[in-house]
């Protein structure tokens, strides 16, 4: 349980983008994050604002300009589309806005910086949506590494299998790096203390739905990673997983080695005539509830303290210099030399 | 994630017991419940009220009958000592105050039948705190039992370890069986629907705290249930889990089994030279935060509707009923009959 | 691996009755026990002592009495019906064999008491089939009650569920405790070291094949015993488990627990649109195999070296006096006290 | 348990190579292998081949040519070390024995096509010691793949953790990959039954005895392997596991998925006030025992019945194709294309 003083005025924070992880987050502020309110959500298509905010009494709008206006919002949640992701980061900082930003945050590691620069100018703080790091599991893990519990990292894996892919034609391209594997470089980036990405070597194909590999739908993902302190790492992608949604990771160590990750809906296990039998979770929002909501709490902690998050955007631009090497490797086939990751 | 309506109205919830669970209730009910406000908070001990309240924007009051008194007050949710439960859920329900009290609501079976009569005659809700109901494991394992999935239940087992005994002094006589095994007890008959209890036998003993056997303190019990269904069941508890806490329940029936509870904190595991390593659940309020939220948003739930919850006083009634029989039989070393435990 | 100098001339036993445990300890001994060489079958049954010592190369009779003359055979198993354990065990050290008995190794405690006299008597070596110490998991679960890592033993569990009742007609009288739970009570009083049981409460009733219940017999068994220490712990068994062959064991002491047995065949695990699966194990054989292997190789070592076994026949006089009790118990409904249980 | 009929009489079996996996195939021949009888060991270092043999009743020999000249030898068990390998197969076919020969079966996928063809014209079984395929998870994972049961394999990993490097100076050059992760190798290639692999991209390093780098020696390695049915798969090795021996496995299909392999060494688990704890696995002669015995009874009844045995040295070349690209990869930094890995 937090120790936020919930008597103390909530932050009021704004939320652009009402799909699917910004209906999530939009209910998660409006009822769980402590120390949070949800004063607004903008999209601009007719009636998801409302669809959203409604239920949860929060204003609805269209012009993700008139909450960035609003004096009383504190800071935005911004779960847009990708490629919204870069100008709405900027103008959120030049409207004094707290930001918070699903990842990627931009569609290139230039556009990322410039939402660095635009927050760091305007002296505001910038949170990127690696909410694997709010998980308990992962948090523990990180902890034991930092820790020296499994001595010094020398393989690491991650992997994200996503329960299926509802629409190819809607992915936009590269997908499988931009916004699947992303969560797992920052998190091998992340489980690696102190040591930088050198090269990356990706293959990737279209598995799950062929048709759409002319169009540029890579479905399933492995990618190799090395870096300057040696260690070795992997991280997996496919995008159509029968069983569910399936995070995992591993560190091994000169000392030791971790995994984290459970496909177990519940601790419930059924034994019967045909074998051993559980349930295993079907959506990230039911594997994270905790985590996003963790996010968000941070988000408003650091907006009511004005101080850096724990996650940044420069963590986020780290990780999509990773994910842009990485279709470099695919477009040539070749390993590719990271510079500059840090 | 609940389908709660959030625009509506919260139920305006009153909490009588600033303890700890009632601590952490009142946490819950201000930050996490769908569907409800923590107004009030009373306590007769100095300060104790207001330490809880404060923090949360509650008022803070010490006599529970300010609550009671106050017409913007919905529900209350009563976390006093358990002598107290009887007298507080007929007042509350003479009020006119939906009830929602922790587990045993009463210290005798006449006890809880008054406060089923008062709310009966009131025509308010009355909710009990078993919270394993409300856990994700437990409800799956229920609903596989109704589903069938494991055929009719031949032999039950429910296990209680709490983390240590902080201070014997304070423990209330016989509370091995009516403070703890009662959660036992309820999902027991629980997870054998429609079967009906009909003899306990218990041994108990004093052997974490040996000293305090002669003031009646007894804080380790193994527990015999036998049911009309042919059903047998066996529950179990100790007052000083030197690993933390552990709640777990296994139903064997014709057709299969299932296993529920884990010790697992997170999904952390650490191979080292000394072997695998992985850390424990510390407590009640780290195991059940989900389920206590689900039990607290049920009763926002039923006090909206006008419902009766999804567990009642008569649960709580029945449960008692075997704790009651199990005092009878450490007392005369003997199986004790049980009538009408419906 | 074993230490066994496998150059040494083998120990040559002769093994009576070629039933279903018979068969595969005879096949064990002919082909897995390091120091053993099977070199006769009896059985009386036409034809059955041939179907099993035919194919391992073994002699093949009808009358113990052939194996228990033949000069050559140094030790022999008794895997014969029950009822003649304790003729058997008699005959064998009058004719100064080393004696590996099946459990129950007789009817009744004074059964096995004669047994031990008769074995003390010829100075031969007197084991009984308490497999389960043979496992690996149990040894480490004893060894570390033995050192101390759980603290003082405080409540005990241990289960056995079999994979279903094929011939309830052939089953004996009360085989529930005295053939299958006394594996139980066997291991309860092994991972309670120095305590003696002082009671027994026993519930048992006829679940699965209802119609045999006038017959006597009992498929499903709830026992309670209490220690000499405090200690208090559960067995449990039934003879019909939908999904194989189950044996767990749980020791919970002051300062931690252990947990034993689990019901994965292989590691392999499968996860699909239906959830998470596995293998269970089918039988005792599967489970067993190289704890059969283990007693079989420590009773050849025994007889080797003219010493007793690590298991002998007064652990099997001790459990058979839970065994008893446990009868006495569910004739009177009561719990029964425990006499000289050492 | 086999069917073998052990009453047939035993191959003889005669082995060449007496260090420690040489050590443990002899004693299980010797002990554990049904129809399998150990006449023989050879190796020219003094008195290693007595060592061995001497304990197990069997002829120990300088001079691997006496095994092979003698009539009563059936099949021949190599176990030499691998520069050794290739001229054994030749020499064993040509005196008309079985040949079981560890992996890698040659320095070169040319070696052990010649040995291919050697035992191909003189009509004799030549089987490699892939013994994974063995084990009872990686065998019913196989049977799963066939099965269909997790449909078209897309991602597959199989991982290699030996636990310790005891003297690097006398690990052969390029170990990583002809030595350990050739069986992973096989697993993959098996686990994705008629896939051809089509390329691979190696990465290795010197991270446990980085002072041998110099030397070649390579302790940590990550490969990619790309198969012509599109699943991409990951092997990983190191030589320095401080918790023991880890060998895992995955398939992940358009249906489902398995994991395979476990840590734990048994069932126990022990909870105490640090947490939770269990035992891992420490060797390979631990967590293979029954798939070595397996193996080897294989090895005995192909040479009995004159038929090809399970794994051939068709096997071994292909997956030795696969660590030779991999030698290629990691000397040009480049991605290998594979060609004829039938």
């Amino acid at each position: 349980m937090d120790d936020v003083d919930t008597a103390a005025e909530p932050v009021r924070v704004g939320l652009i983008g009402a799909g699917r992880i910004g209906a999530s987050h939009a209910r998660l502020l409006a009822t769980r994050v402590p120390g949070a309110r949800l004063v607004g959500v903008a999209d601009p298509r007719p009636g998801a604002a409302q669809a959203v905010a409604g239920p949860l009494g929060a204003r609805a709008v269209t012009d993700p300009a008139e909450l960035l206006e609003d004096p009383q919002v504190q800071g935005v949640v911004i779960t847009a589309s990708t490629e919204a992701h870069a100008d709405l980061v900027s103008a959120a900082a030049a409207a004094g806005k707290g930001v918070f930003c699903e990842k990627p945050a931009g569609m290139t590691p230039a556009d990322v910086e410039r939402g660095v620069a635009a927050t760091d100018a305007a002296g505001v703080p910038f949170q990127v949506g690696f909410n694997r790091r709010f998980d308990r599991g992962f948090a523990a893990a990180r902890a034991q590494v930092e820790a020296g519990l499994i001595g010094t990292p020398q393989l690491l894996r991650s992997v994200t299998r996503d329960p299926g892919l509802a629409n190819p034609a809607a992915v936009p391209p590269w997908a499988v790096f931009r916004l699947t594997l992303i969560h797992d470089f920052d998190t091998l980036l992340w489980l690696n203390p102190g040591a930088q990405p050198v090269s990356v070597y990706a293959v990737a194909d279209a598995l799950v739905a062929p048709g759409f590999k002319d169009a540029g739908l890579l479905d399933t993902a492995v990618v190799t990673v090395r870096f300057d302190n040696g260690a070795i790492a992997t991280a997996e992608a496919s995008f159509s997983a029968a069983y569910g949604y399936d995070v995992r990771g591993e560190v091994f160590g000169s000392a030791g080695a971790l995994t984290v990750g459970s496909q177990a809906a519940t601790s419930l296990v059924r034994h019967d005539a045909s074998g051993t039998h559980a349930q295993t979770v079907r959506s990230d929002v039911e594997l994270f509830a905790d985590a996003y909501t963790g996010e968000l709490a941070e988000f408003a902690a650091a907006v009511r303290e004005r101080r850096a998050p724990a996650v940044t955007g420069r963590d986020a631009h780290r990780a999509l210099l990773v994910a842009t090497a990485c279709i470099e490797s695919v477009r040539t086939g070749l390993p590719v030399a990271l510079e500059g990751a840090r």
